[in-house]
């Protein structure tokens, strides 16, 4: 709580505060959502004071002054309904970010990128190549100063140095609820195995397949009468409300990551 | 569409039908509720058309009278939540049964036996009298008429014998939303994944430990606020309602298993 | 169930049935799905021949032979929500219909219309000229051969003689859980209140405003912290999917009216 | 925040703290949950200081040290699906209550009580005996020291003298998805309506009928095959675990009531 005295003392004004102690691995957590309009020392001062006291404390931080909106990559293959989901809620003004590029390993989805007037880029990949365009994605996501990338159905395994290049970054969108249907053709899973409920997870990507951290996941009822159309169908609508929570959860700074767990405090 | 007419040319009156084909498969299931008191014929000659009928469409056919009310027999562990949904809502009118017997492995849970007038038997569990005990299990359901069996939070593993005995008559609820956490202790697993929702499954019991075919599932929300004690409680209030729903479509006939999968008509 | 009879001695393949008897008013429906490639007679045959029967048993009919997909209508205002969710999910073959209209009373969304190739006509509407639009777009949805019209967020209280042109054809998507917040600004008002659950309501339009049968309602958890511009966004997301609902329904012919209510068999 | 200094201040540790600020009506919110083992100082000299600190800064507040359980009186008629969930959860340790006392106007759920050992009474209620039959039953809660009063389908209007004795400590759970289905007979008119919805809603009982402060509403799915004994039983589910969630969220202090609305604080 000497975040608050901090933050009073240097004259911002706390909006929202929310702290959560996690018992078991003895972690604490604070996010604070201040104004700084009537702060009266420098941002440099503020930072300089919080890196003191979190110093005296032993706790990291992380200072955000929301002045510019985050810069969006969306990685796709052939599915558009992620993506028109991320772009017309972008359009509505539900997520505060730019969005400077689209990736793909085709050529379909390019009439929508122009459609909004996103630049769209192709990198094929074969077994051969991944690696070097992976190189490619990553270096110009950072001359485009990406800050976070999604995964939007984009049906390729990432590697260990494309996670590691986006930890904590990279948000992707399995189609199934894990830990079940970890892996390829999830819904022609669930199908065989006669669940009554399918489900979609978003998840910080990292190296071990569909294990990352978990920040949301929702669920949609199926029965009998579903084939596995059906069960796509019903699962593009889960896929792209799960995905837009956990998007938009991470655009307004309300996640933290502690081992392969999420805190994602309230909206 | 057959059924139809052979039931209405012995008089019978069709109140609810619904038929479902599934392609993949080529299998054709109907499930026809009627009214028989305008019946002109005797139940033997009704058994007999169908018989008749069903044999050369290669049907298999099953009927039911509801003159009387399924049997009910309850396994229950230490934990008392779920039989007392079970009580509370038969007790309620809103499970047509009778339950002439609940079995167990400790003595704890009789009080609430006695309270409802209910024969309560403790078969102790080792691992080396497990068979033999489950063969008692078995032998007295039978001698009690008994069609169906829950294991209600039993916490023990059936036998192949045992599931052999109650093929598709033994109905047991799982803590978790299959096929996620198969096995022990998954509210601590989903708890250590760090998921956002955890489930329950109800599913008929079978020699493979929580694959067989499953009848219900729900889910509750959860966050990094709740410890693994927040997960059990919320996870109790799920177990009941997932366990209720799929009760109630068995004692009303209305579950017809094919291969590892259920056909759930709707109530 | 003489329907089924009467199919099977046609040659027809009865697919999907399902019947609902609603003891309070007196009512029997019936819903049979059947493929008729191996009819021994013409449809016309068929159809006299369903006449016959129901005329007999004092039964309605309604049949629909698939063959050409209906033709949807969409009335919009200045919202796109809406209209981009039908557009896309049409797009992405989940809407089995052709969409030859886009009616507006304003000039804003004709860009998104053009997108998608489909003709945008603009009626501007003022407290004069109502009834007259109005009879013109009844004119025009004619000559289109219209067999169904939505209200997608059109924000104008469409008149006696509009809503009878289009008995239980005109699905309006009512942006509260009704009968809670009839009428305008239900957000606002459910602000106001303190609700903790938003909703949406998708009913035929009827002379009534807002009192028509109503075909599929959902719900959207809100808390304290959600501003009125939250549940706007919030509910723009169940209004979409309360609609796709209620629109498929309509679409694959599974919804029966009577008095005010719905019958909506499962998909 | 300065309450965290003070509280810092004073040796406590915060566990958990939220703040919440209504920008409409200019209300600012906050709640810390804190362990005060450590405490440098005596419970009256933090309260003083809180007063102190409060009084400066425009602030209203409520200290309680989580030493004494609250108090609760339940009151029933006949129905008693609510009153068994409220005993059996508290039973298994999720409410953090005493209950002293159970009232109704009927002598049926006497058995109940004796089984649970609390004290049950009879207050029988007529038009004119009303009032005179509520002081006593306050007179009697006053006497056991009753903090806070749930109506588990007491199916009886509260006269404003009832509701101002216990402003904002009596919880009513209303059968219907306020401000839908004000007053009686909810799923009755729910049925006559045709809604695909039913829900309930708790709120703090006022003297204007059921337009309280809500503080949790949930839902649950009906269709055409549900009759109104249908809709009562999956009504008595929601009922149920709405009411848990109000209580459970009243009984740890994490409501707070402004206007007609409440911020609940998550669990």
């Amino acid at each position: 709580m000497a975040m608050a005295e901090l933050l009073n003392s240097h004259g911002c004004v706390v909006e929202h505060s929310e702290q959560h102690r996690d018992l078991g691995v003895g972690c604490y957590f604070q996010r604070v959502e201040f104004k700084y309009g009537t702060m009266r020392k420098t941002g440099e001062q503020l930072e300089a004071s919080l890196h003191e006291v979190c110093g005296r404390l032993g706790l990291e931080f992380q200072l955000s002054w929301g002045t510019r909106p985050k810069r969006l990559c969306i990685f796709v293959s052939k599915y558009d309904h992620v993506l028109w989901e991320i772009l017309l809620r972008h359009k509505a003004g539900e997520l505060e970010c730019d969005i400077p590029l689209i990736v793909s390993n085709h050529e379909d989805l390019r009439p929508i990128a122009d459609a909004f007037g996103i630049r769209f880029e192709v990198f094929k990949i074969t077994k051969d190549t991944k690696r070097a365009q992976e190189d490619l994605e990553i270096a110009l996501c950072r001359e485009l100063d990406v800050d976070i990338v999604v995964l939007a159905r984009y049906m390729q395994i990432m590697s260990d140095e494309f996670c590691d290049a986006f930890t904590h970054k990279c948000i992707n969108i399995h189609h199934s609820f894990l830990p079940a249907f970890i892996g390829s053709k999830p819904y022609h899973r669930a199908f065989d195995r006669g669940v009554k409920l399918i489900g979609a997870t978003a998840h910080y990507a990292t190296a071990n397949l569909d294990e990352g951290p978990i920040i949301e996941q929702d669920v949609e009822r199926v029965s009998h009468r579903d084939s596995v159309d059906d069960l796509l169908r019903k699962g593009r609508g889960v896929e792209r409300r799960t995905l837009m929570v956990a998007l938009r959860a991470h655009l307004e700074d309300r996640i933290i990551v502690y081992g392969n767990k999420t805190v994602v405090f309230a909206d």
